[in-house]
C-alpha cells in the first residue's frame, strides 16, 4: 500500500512550501527533490500566502524560529487551510523554551494540521500543553522503545483525536496514528540520530507524500516515515570503515532518490494496531 | 577562449560578496572556493557597502529575500556600481510572488547588473515586467529545448540590449548573450535539476569569473555556464548505482575543484549566434 | 593527554548552544554530533537565555551577524557567564567591517570568553582594537608560518593574559595559549582552506570539548584544534583523483566521527612552549 503513496508522489511532483530552520534547510530541499517533489522556501510574510497558494503542501518547522518567521508561519498556515492543502508541523524543540512551546501551541490553536511529526518529548509537550525537552533530541528516558510502545500508541491516538491531525512520533520504533489506527514502524537505524536534521527532512518529505495523496494523510505519513527509515537502513549498509555521519547523510538522501515503490513496499516493516 | 577565463580566475583569486539565500549558501561558498575565488557572505545593511568595497565582485540572489536583506542588496549593489565591480543578479522565483517580481524589477531599476542569470520563466518575468512562475524551477512549457532555442536567443539579446547586462538563460540548452552575440551552450545533464541550488551555485561562480575577467562579462559568463554544465557531466559519470542527488551535489563541486583550463576548453560545447 | 579530553566528551555528551552563521551551520551541527556532543541552534533573543541554561556550553560566531542576532549573542553570553558555562567566540571577519570589529570588541567587553578562536588577522584585530582583514580568510602576509610562529605565540599569550581566555590562532601552525603556556600544533592540511567553515566547525567543536572538560579550557581547546587538524590529515588521505573540496568536507566530518581517544593521542603533533 505504501507503494501507491510513492507512485503518486513520483507521478504528481507536488510543489511544497517550506518554512523551516536554516540549519537543515538544504538537506530538506534535496530530500524533497529526491522523493519526487519540488521545494520552495519562502519565509517573508509579504509573500507567504501567495507562495502557499501556488504550492500543494506546506511544511512548518520551528527549528530556528523568530518573531518574523512565526508570523509568516501563521499567515501561510491559514492560507493553506483555506485552500485545503495539507500542512505538516515539526515542533522542533517544543518544551526546550517557552518561546518554542508557546509558538507550537499557538500554531496548534490557529491552524489545522494534517500531520504533526516530532520525537516523543516534543509530542508530549504539545499534548500536555507544557513540557521539558533536552534540546532538540528526545529525552533518553522518553525514547520510544518496545516497552514504551503501548504508551506511545495511546498518546498518538488520543492526541490525533484531539487535534484531528495524524500524529507521527519518531524514535526507535515510529508510531504514526490517527484517532483509530496506529502504524508501528520498525524501519530505521540508530546511527540516524548522528545526522542533524533527519527529523526535519522527514517532515518535509511527509508534506510531499501528503500533498500527492490527498485524503489519505495516515497512509501518506506512514509511507514517508517508513521510506525515511528504510533509506537509513539502505544507507547504513553502504558505509565503509572510514565513513561517518557526513557520508551517511548523503547516502540517506541518495537512498530516497533511488527508492522505488517496489523497494518501499518490500522493505517497509510495520504492524497496524 | 574559456581557457583564459578560468586561468585568470585561478590566478587572481577574487573575493566575492554574496547576498544570497540560506537554502544553498553553503554550496555557493564551496563552489566559489572550488573555482579559485574566495566567498564572503554578509547581509546586514550596516556593513554591506564596506564588505562590497573590499571585494572584487557582488552576487545578489533573492531566493529567500526579506525586507531586511532587500535593503542590503540595494546598498551593496549601488556601492559595487560606484566601484565598477561586476554585479550578478539571480532573480530566484521572480514571477512566483509579487514580492519577488517587484524586488527583482526594483533591483533592475536601481542597479546596473553585469550579468543576470535565471531560468527562462524568471528571465521572461523580468523582461515583460510581470509573469507567473511555478516556484523556483522553470515552467515545463517554458524549458529551453532545441525548438525554443531561437526564441530564447532573441529574448536574451533583446533583454541584454535593454539592460546593458549579459543575460544567461539556463535550461536544457543554455543561452548567454549580450545585445549582439549569443553563446548557445550544450553542456550539462538533466539530473542537475534534482540538486537544489545548482543555479544559485552557478550565479555565485559567474560573479567570480566576471570579477577575474574585467571588461569581458560575456565570455566570463559563458565560461562559467559551460564549466558548471561540464562539471555536471563529469560528476554524472562518477555516479555509482546507489548514488543519488546528494552524492551528485558533492561530485559537481568536486568537478569544479578539479577543473583545469584545458579540461574546460576541451569539454566546452557551444556555438555562437 | 588529549586522549582524556575526547574520552570525557564522548562520555558526557554535552548539549551545545550555537549562535552561528547560516553559511556553515549545518556542518557545525554535524561535527558537534560527530565529536560526541549534541547541538542546538537558537538565535531569538526571547529564548536565548533559556536555551543557554539547558546547555553546557555556548558557541558564538559572528559570521553573518545582524542587529537581531548580536543582541541574542549578548543575552546568551551573559547567561552562560552567570552559569559558569564555557563560552567560545569565533570573530569571523573581524577587521573586515566596522560592524564586525565593533561587535567583536563589544562582545569581548561584555562577556567573559573561555576560548577565542580565529585566524591571525582576526585575533590581531581584537588584540589591537582595530584591523584590516581580507574577508573571512587570513591575510596572506599574516599566515602563521614557522617564521611567524614566535610572534604568534607572544601575541596569543599576551591576549590571553589580557582577556583571561584561551586564545586559539589557527593557520599553517596552530597556536593555542593561555597566559603562560602555548601549544604549537602541527596537525592539518593546506586543502582545509578550500572547504568553507572548517574554522566555524572547529569553534563549535571547541565549545563541546570545553563543556566536557570543565576547568581545563587550555587542554580542551588544544585537543579540539589537534583533532580538527588530524581529521583534515586523515580525510586527505582518503581522497581519490576525482575528489575535491566537497567530498573533502564530508570526509573531515567523517574522520571526527571515527576519531578515537587513542587515534587522537597518537596522531596529535605539538610542542609546548
Amino acid at each position: 500500500m505504501f507503494r501507491d503513496m510513492l507512485e503518486n508522489l513520483r507521478a504528481r511532483n507536488p510543489l511544497i512550501h517550506n518554512i523551516t530552520n536554516y540549519v537543515t534547510v538544504n538537506d530538506c530541499a534535496n530530500i524533497v527533490l529526491a522523493c519526487g517533489a519540488s521545494p520552495i522556501m519562502a519565509d517573508d510574510k509579504e509573500e507567504a500566502a501567495e507562495i502557499t497558494a501556488i504550492c500543494s503542501g506546506l511544511n512548518i518547522n520551528i527549528g530556528t524560529l523568530n518573531s518574523r518567521t512565526v508570523e509568516t508561519m501563521l499567515i501561510a498556515g491559514r492560507r493553506a487551510n483555506e485552500l485545503h492543502h495539507p500542512v505538516v508541523l515539526d515542533p522542533v524543540g517544543a518544551g526546550a523554551s517557552k518561546l518554542r512551546t508557546d509558538t507550537a501551541l499557538r500554531l496548534l490553536r490557529e491552524i489545522d494540521f494534517t500531520v504533526i511529526r516530532g520525537n516523543i518529548s516534543e509530542i508530549k509537550t504539545l499534548a500536555c500543553g507544557s513540557g521539558s525537552t533536552k534540546g532538540v533530541d528526545a529525552d533518553a528516558a522518553d525514547k520510544v522503545t518496545e516497552d514504551a510502545l503501548d504508551e506511545a500508541v495511546s498518546l498518538a491516538k488520543a492526541f490525533a483525536a484531539k487535534t484531528g491531525a495524524v500524529i507521527a512520533i519518531t524514535g526507535a520504533v515510529d508510531v504514526v496514528a490517527d484517532a483509530d489506527t496506529a502504524y508501528c514502524i520498525r524501519n530505521g537505524h540508530a546511527m540516524m540520530s548522528s545526522v542533524t536534521g533527519t527529523g526535519c527532512q522527514l517532515s518535509a518529505m511527509t508534506a510531499a507524500f501528503a500533498a500527492a495523496n490527498p485524503g489519505r494523510p495516515l497512509e501518506a505519513a506512514a509511507a514517508a516515515v517508513s521510506a525515511m527509515g528504510l533509506a537509513g537502513e539502505i544507507a547504513y549498509k553502504r558505509l565503509g570503515e572510514a565513513d561517518g555521519n557526513s557520508t551517511y547523510r548523503n547516502y540517506i538522501i541518495d537512498a530516497i532518490y533511488n527508492m522505488t515503490p517496489e523497494k518501499l513496499e518490500e522493505g517497509a516493516s510495520y504492524e497496524v494496531r
